[in-house]
């Protein structure tokens, strides 16, 4: 492994055998088990702890520091870091929802230069480079009315329910598949025309910086609703409200509409 | 095929076969166009006629007349039907996100006997006997309280929406995969607690007969909100809000919750 980049494929081949090894090894109630508290202040299920410890164990040796969910900031001395969500789709996959995702990105003087998406259940997967269009592109589209959007479920006597149900009110299909870097996955490659957490600032670096490579690089875009930027940083407790969408015009509609039906403000007040 | 169950194998890979053909042939647009109207009462895409098509095609001989959700009933005298939903998830596979299945149930004397549902993106298959415990069971699950619950998209205006709001209020975890034969399935196997039309009767007797076998044969229970009972008729127009769960308590409770929330009588009032 002598560059960043081979560090982050081989990371996602760890986590890819890692989780294919716990779903036959263990049963659904001792995945979903909570066995430690994250660094994004999250429970840690034995799924994620299992399929973390894998790609931290992979990368020893690699020429990379190491931002992850669990774990948090691994400094290894090095220029590049990669940040990984080691798991997405925890919940689906202790459960046995075949959707799943490693996601992992480059990022070197803050910059974020390469990402790698697996769909875990399948091997399918999604590369892509800052500096050179994907072969996949974006639907295009810019307007939320007609679009097919995914989202974070609903929670009822939130704020944020009323920018949930602004953004579905106007979407031709809505979907929840519970797995976010997946679902940005398939915006990249134009199956869906966006993904948003509807202003619950729910996201986390590790859900978006693959993102932030893939979709921009097919034609898309990624913002946060209340126009914070998505920048590199080691505290994963930082929270955006992340809007993943196949144009420029279509991500900036829909972080006006979750704005606008739940502002910030108010949303900062609800844990 | 000497036999109802051969005839059911043989049309589930004929869907298979022309589902992957079709998405190589065609762009999303083509895909998604309407080419006709469904003897359901609905549009058909030319994803839909096309799998059709394969399906009734490979069924020449066979030993079954062919309840299919575009052509309706093709009446070949014999005493099996297949009741098939031969693309479940269109709108899915039009648009490339990977959850679709053929779904089908064989039906003798207005009896369920025989199930066969396929992921077709991935061949993941679930097949089932009326008369036999397979080998996968559902979770068992009894309350709603707690359970992970896939449903129907939302659709605001509508009575209905007050029973997808109280059944998403409860659950603890909520999905819409779009596409409700891959939902049925997850919930025989014990993946997801129960899949439901939230009082829209928007379900088909194709969208519904091989969950019949399947989750009732893994231990659930595959009831209408509404207490209209599910049973063989060769009219595709005719609707059910159909509830797909874990138990029958659950069941039970979960059309109670959409019953109350949504009662029939304004529900018909809405078309």
């Amino acid at each position: 492994m002598s560059t960043p980049n081979q560090a982050l494929r081989q990371a996602a081949e760890a986590a890819r055998n890692a989780y294919a090894d716990a779903r036959a090894r263990y049963s659904r109630e001792q995945l979903a088990e909570t066995v430690a508290m994250g660094a994004d202040g999250t429970p840690t299920m034995r799924i994620d702890e299992i399929v973390e410890c894998a790609i931290v164990a992979s990368l020893d040796g690699a020429p990379v520091n190491i931002l992850s969910e669990e774990t948090g900031w691994l400094d290894n001395g090095h220029a590049a870091t990669l940040v990984v969500d080691p798991l997405d789709g925890s919940a689906n996959g202790a459960a046995g929802v075949p959707l799943t995702a490693f996601a992992g990105a480059v990022c070197i003087d803050g910059e974020f230069t390469e990402s790698l998406t697996v769909w875990l259940d399948t091997g399918r997967s999604w590369s892509a480079s800052a500096t050179e269009a994907p072969a996949y592109r974006t639907s295009g589209r810019t307007q939320l009315k007609g679009a097919a959007v995914s989202l974070l479920r609903p929670h009822p006597g939130k704020p944020s329910v009323d920018a949930w149900w602004a953004v579905a009110n106007q979407a031709a299909r809505v979907r929840i598949l519970s797995t976010s870097c997946l679902e940005a996955a398939l915006v990249a490659e134009g199956a869906t025309d966006a993904f948003l957490d509807a202003g619950t600032d729910t996201h986390r670096l590790v859900d978006l910086a693959a993102a932030v490579v893939m979709v921009t690089a097919a034609g898309g875009a990624v913002v946060d609703s209340y126009g914070r930027p998505l920048v590199f940083d080691t505290d994963l407790t930082r929270r955006w409200s992340g809007v993943v969408a196949a144009s420029p015009d279509l991500a900036a509609e829909l972080a006006e509409v979750v704005r606008t039906a739940a502002p910030l403000v108010e949303n900062a007040s609800t844990p």
